[in-house]
């Protein structure tokens, strides 16, 4: 096997991992929303274990990136290709890490009824996991086409966190007895917010792959 | 110059443009206070430009990092300690990114007068700005003691975040008229401590860099 053939191999299989650590990252923020819907704590729970298993492949596809540097010499683009591993990486591990946060946000949500059922806060979550599956095939297959659709989904993130910003204050104006869970509700909110960011910035990186030119998307 | 002389003078300025990143960043978060207090909305724009030089010294920092590992091949110890670089700046962009945040709360909260003064939150943006000085200097260091002695000021922004967080949910709940400055508040409280967050990741990183064990070091 050539160099050249044996570092394609070793980035095929890194881009495999980084996939599937998006997908336990996406699983995470499925089940934290899932846990948030039907109180079930032991499901919260299971989001804080998950969390585990992003950690480590973060730092096992991170080492191996470095190998692969020092051992192979990349230049220019391939070089770009593994640092963007390298960044993509945290920011999945970031998405892992706010989805532990819904979790426990659920959990402190869990002993009475919610006040009103929730519709825009699932809506959200599912753009956001939908976002983070188009950042993570835009990667790997290149393809900016996916980027582009992504980015339109954070608009659309960032509409739904202003317009639920804004109802969840004026429930806390309306009724004081709300507060408690408006608060919560909008740290849930903001979380998912924070998440599309974090999407956002593995689309810029990729962009940047592509191209050499960093562009901020996100407003 | 042998090779080894030469990593190490590469690393020096690495070094030491790290720790301009990380005044930069600090800077930026006394600003975005500083316009919090004085209701200065020309400042929260200055915290704005700010990130573009943090941005900036991001990727330019990234891509010598990557050029230093392909060029010299460094081993072991060396590669985790220019991972540890390159996760670092990571972290202290986010830090950039977070202080953006407060500088456009601030914005926001500019047109009334303030239903408190404010203690708590300058008192736990003073801890997050040493937190940083001591994360980056015990990284250059090499002083564990200065990461140690960091994580027990993150003890101490957590619980004020705590504290604060309670404290202002109570005003919310007490008067419908304080809403949205409280809210707003708690939003950059929340951002504070989550600046600290990545502190103590950066602190992580060096217990990793020089120990080879990960340890989580926020509860």
């Amino acid at each position: 096997m050539s160099v050249r053939e044996s570092f394609d191999r070793e980035l095929q299989v890194l881009q495999k991992d980084l996939l599937k650590m998006g997908m336990v990252a996406e699983d995470m923020v499925h089940k934290a929303l899932q846990a948030l819907a039907n109180r079930d704590a032991a499901l919260a729970d299971t989001v804080l274990a998950m969390d585990d298993d992003v950690d480590r492949l973060n730092l096992d596809i991170e080492s191996r990136c470095l190998q692969l540097i020092a051992l192979q010499q990349p230049m220019a683009k391939d070089l770009r290709t593994i640092a963007a591993v390298m960044k993509i990486i945290t920011d999945v591990e970031r998405v892992g890490d706010y989805a532990v946060d819904i979790a426990k946000e659920s959990v402190k949500l869990a002993d009475r009824p919610l006040f009103k059922p929730l519709v825009d806060i699932p809506r959200m979550a599912e753009l956001v996991k939908k976002m983070l599956r188009e950042s993570l095939e835009g990667f790997v297959t290149r393809d900016l086409n996916l980027i582009h659709q992504m980015i339109r989904h954070d608009d659309d993130v960032d509409h739904l966190y202003k317009y639920l910003f804004d109802e969840l204050m004026q429930f806390m104006e309306k009724d004081p007895k709300l507060v408690y869970q408006a608060l919560h509700l909008l740290m849930i909110t903001r979380s998912l917010e924070r998440i599309a960011d974090h999407i956002t910035n593995i689309g810029e990186r990729v962009i940047y792959m592509e191209t050499g030119e960093m562009k901020e998307l996100h407003a």
